[in-house]
């Protein structure tokens, strides 16, 4: 560790527990379906019992975190849209009108907006949290997308929003223009994959701008071969939003509080989250795949069956949102159907 | 066709409408995202629009309905329940125990359960229709299922069941023990597979029994080689709870209504619908993709993608509504996203 302030990272218990998860397994198995039929459900509510120490789940106060950064590496045409995009899309959801806005009102989710590192100033609003660490990264195909010392303020950052916050349920999604691409060289560095398998479309690129994309993350990536250390990899390949949710996830674990991965971006935060802290990971929800190349990749590497595969590549929050009344079908099914027992329904042959 | 009272079935209208569906793709690729980043949920919204011939998507009243029969081949030992669980689990749902219950209740949809051909009779219910045909089916391994009189019945009897209900939204779901066997046998004939290809566990059968049961299904098929016509295949093949939901499914399609497609037997319904009037298809949503072997075939057949891929296998119903939030989210978007121009976010470069 080359940080020159000792990084303080909150303590996270695992949540193994075979007493209780035999007990979860009892209720889920006597339920009046054939075993294993609710599919994917049922390992859902097996872990939500177990991240909540309890045989009933409950959820209180669900909250929609939204990290917003610029990216340096956005000057070298890595995105299809312009750099202004982030801030326009800042106005736009504590405006209203945007896809997050949209779900987190459809679910009931608290919605707050952090400034991580937007370029531009923003000005006050009651749903925007002002956490800016710099107007934007460097270029990481020039040096360290930001220093040792702000990839450490940011992670306590995140931590912080997280304090702040109410409720044991939070949602994490982001905005920032060319982040596919830090999350892309996270992936490939700190999984061991080739800049080929996870370099994708992002926005929109066709297929002239995706091979550009990909020869700019190939340099960048070579420019960093040496970066091993995941707080260096971090800084050196990462972004503003991305460091900020990946503290803010560990904060959230740490509370045990369900943590709701959205797709690349936020699957990249979680990565590094998982790579500083891997308990962490019992916490996770991963909600869906992105169609964004690589994400499935992530998802292997996590060990993580996602919840939903819409094709979506949208970003914000928008796949954990979608997901959400899955984990309350996975609580509800544990809390209010029958037994066999109880309904007096023959168990098999 | 060889029935002796002609076989009334509803007028559809297939769906298609260039110029509306320009306007709402219009509407869609306008909204502040990446053309098609919201994936599968725009191309639900498209089809919701096309159904309601609106670009305005409302929904009211939904509507759930279980469809619940016996079956004659059960006596042959295909499923691992015995079939005193098809009453046993109608009972269940009409006390508000079964998982179909407990989703019903989360999303706000009235449920129904229709006794179609259960073996036992049935105390009066609020929720619960009488149309019994007979009880349960004939055993499929020693002549057809039903008489093709019986057929037409369950088709109009289902009928009758949409007329009935208020909404603009069906989901359709079932319970009967061996019904993955009738499900199998139509899928196998209507689209032309092998029996080995279609046969699975059902509600929980081991290697031995799986073995079982295909040698039981392959010699029904062969018992009807030559039944080809639909009707027939129905009659021969089918369950009195396919053939009503299938009556139904239709009914629904000719009032404009959504249909919400649930599993593999549902599915098996939606088959049979089809190939009775296969611009049925236009209304169904394919909510789920079922861990029952053959059900991808079958969705592959009707050129469907499901929403949901949980790795279940419980029906009733459960994976149709588990999809249900994920309408609501397509009409929403559709009807509170900002326009990029509303919202003054640049396009791409």
């Amino acid at each position: 560790m080359t940080v020159n302030t000792p990084l303080l990272l909150p303590a996270i218990e695992p949540t193994a527990n075979a007493a209780l998860a035999a007990r979860l397994q009892h209720q889920i198995d006597h339920k009046t379906k054939p075993q294993g039929a609710l599919g994917a459900l049922e390992r859902l509510a097996l872990q939500l019992g177990l991240i909540q120490r309890n045989e009933t789940i409950t959820f209180n106060a669900p909250q929609m975190v939204v990290f917003a950064a610029d990216h340096g590496i956005a000057s070298e045409g890595v995105s299809a849209f312009p750099q202004a995009v982030t801030l326009q899309m800042v106005g736009n959801m504590l405006a209203g009108g945007a896809a997050i806005n949209v779900f987190a009102r459809q679910h009931g989710f608290a919605l707050q907006v952090v400034d991580a590192g937007v370029t531009a100033e923003l000005a006050d609003h009651p749903q925007l949290l002002k956490r800016k660490i710099a107007a934007g990264t460097h270029n990481i195909c020039a040096g360290p997308a930001m220093s040792l010392a702000q990839a450490g303020q940011a992670l306590q950052a995140g931590m912080e929003v997280v304090r702040g916050l109410p409720g044991n349920v939070i949602a994490f999604g982001e905005m920032g223009i060319a982040n596919t691409s830090a999350a892309a060289l996270l992936l490939a560095r700190l999984a061991g994959l080739p800049v080929s398998d996870v370099v994708g479309r992002g926005a929109g690129l066709d297929d002239g701008q995706l091979a550009h994309k990909q020869a700019v993350l190939t340099r960048a990536l070579a420019r960093h071969a040496d970066t091993r250390e995941p707080l260096a990899v971090l800084a050196a390949l990462g972004g503003f939003e991305i460091a900020m949710m990946a503290g803010a996830m560990l904060q959230a674990a740490s509370e045990r509080r369900v943590v709701l991965v959205d797709g690349f971006i936020a699957g990249a935060a979680s990565l590094v989250a998982c790579t500083l802290l891997p308990q962490a990971r019992d916490y996770m929800v991963f909600c869906h795949r992105s169609a964004e190349r690589g994400h499935h990749l992530l998802l292997a590497h996590l060990q993580a069956s996602p919840l939903l595969d819409l094709d979506m590549r949208l970003g914000e929050g928008t796949g954990a949102l979608l997901a959400w009344p899955l984990l309350q079908s996975a609580a509800l099914f544990m809390a209010e159907m029958a037994s066999f027992d109880s309904a007096g329904v023959s168990g098999k042959n």
